[in-house]
């Protein structure tokens, strides 16, 4: 555990992201020391510091230190948090005085196991429903309490996940992942303008499937979109393509598609590769 | 500076409240050591705790801490934070394995200026618009950021505050107070089943003015009902009741019914006093 770039294992009880979850992170897999969609992720962080008015020069801090964390770890995860540090005075206003922290964790990260890829997750879909607000939409931000009761919903270790919608009814992403479906040959995956957290991985399936001629789709989705799709699968950054082979009882078969896509994938997904972030401009 | 009623000043970087805001506050104005409105911070507080899925024992922990944080002075405020605790794996499931964490803090509190009680108070609207969620609506847990995000709109030192509406158009609250009109007559303040945080000076005034035979709704507000209210003022725990003088260049005069409130509520704020959570049952 580093705190702006020394080991340490704790934080000010003023910091601002234990008292209004006033910051952003990443969670960022690492193989054989090299952090994977590295510049997606700290894209994504960038604009969050952008939107929350946090001061840019730990980015570049980043790009040295996380690739030093994993340094030596065949596989490792890399949890990058950056809080607005401790308050200089009570209250939501700022001073102008915080000293923002960087934290950065490492965890292990064990090997995938394969079944999941090939036979797909059992899936559930969740009572809570995510509130609406574009000034905190896309990004990986610390208020995560809807995401913490989402996912107290169930306790079988046999769901993998739980799908969520938004309060006016919008299909959104998983807990911790993305979703896309395909209908008729088309791939598409909600729109995050009003929630969501906008995934590095969905941004490089999307990437990949316009890439290979395959018609993408990013839009507002429904309840009956999901009904009516042939495929199904989530992404989240360290296990890339899921496929769903049950959602709340209805099995699934994981399509010719999401294989496709699967197989595209896995080469970005190896050591050494990199999706850079200003692929397409 | 208290955790786990032991002095201290850091706790851990994998605390979920500073991960995930996965946690709850009060702000307790403290006079002569004695905690004001007490029952009413901590039956919010344990209502919290129920609908998060936190243990109940610290609540008995801060009837003793509370007032022995607060002895010896004779105005201070407390803040109270309940956090998940360090987390015992990555990620938003819980493993049961949680240690909560009851965090004290004391600030000065300084007299109040009774040119703001009296003559009132400036306040703008926010642009930013509150989403909506059931499941977190009332609580005062520390997903903030909408709060940190709408107090960043302004920085003119002249303007107390700034009003807030719902993804859907309703009026809720301020950032850090609760909003009550006046309209022929009759009390009105917002409900607040879909977002914001019910305050105790909200219940606290509500209360009084039940008692004292005036007429009180609380019932979904919208814009209209701003324009024609005939009086306008905020509720917080320290401050009690702010007239609003000027809303977004609009002159308001310090109505009768709002001094009337003041005048009730003005026994109940003094030291020594203490309105019993079981007032009404």
């Amino acid at each position: 555990m580093w705190v702006n770039g020394r080991a340490a294992e704790q934080v000010s009880v003023l910091d601002r992201a234990l008292h209004y979850g006033d910051g952003l992170f990443e969670t960022i897999g690492c193989l054989e020391g090299s952090p994977r969609l590295f510049d997606l992720h700290l894209q994504r962080l960038s604009e969050g510091c952008r939107r929350l008015g946090f001061a840019l020069h730990h980015i570049e801090a980043l790009r040295r230190e996380v690739p030093a964390l994993a340094f030596g770890a065949r596989r490792a995860i890399v949890k990058v948090l950056l809080t607005r540090g401790a308050a200089a005075a009570r209250g939501y206003a700022l001073t102008g005085e915080e000293q923002q922290l960087r934290i950065l964790l490492r965890y292990p990260w064990p090997q995938p196991d394969p079944a999941v890829a090939g036979e797909g997750v059992r899936v559930r879909i969740a009572a809570l429903r995510l509130g609406e607000n574009p000034a905190l939409a896309g990004l990986k931000h610390c208020n995560r309490l809807e995401q913490v009761l989402a996912r107290r919903e169930w306790s079988d270790p046999s769901i993998a996940e739980a799908l969520m919608f938004s309060s006016s009814g919008a299909l959104i992403s998983g807990t911790m992942s993305n979703v896309f479906l395909v209908h008729r040959s088309t791939v598409l995956t909600p729109s995050l303008e009003r929630c969501g957290v906008a995934g590095v991985m969905r941004e490089s399936v999307l990437r990949l499937a316009r890439d290979a001629g395959i018609d993408t789709q990013v839009r507002p989705l429904a309840a009956e979109d999901l009904e009516q799709a042939q495929e199904l699968f989530l992404t989240n950054a360290l296990t890339g393509i899921r496929p769903v082979c049950e959602l709340s009882g209805r099995g699934w078969a994981v399509g010719a598609l999401t294989r496709r896509l699967q197989g595209l994938l896995a080469p970005l997904l190896a050591p050494g590769a990199n999706l850079g972030g200003d692929h397409h401009g």
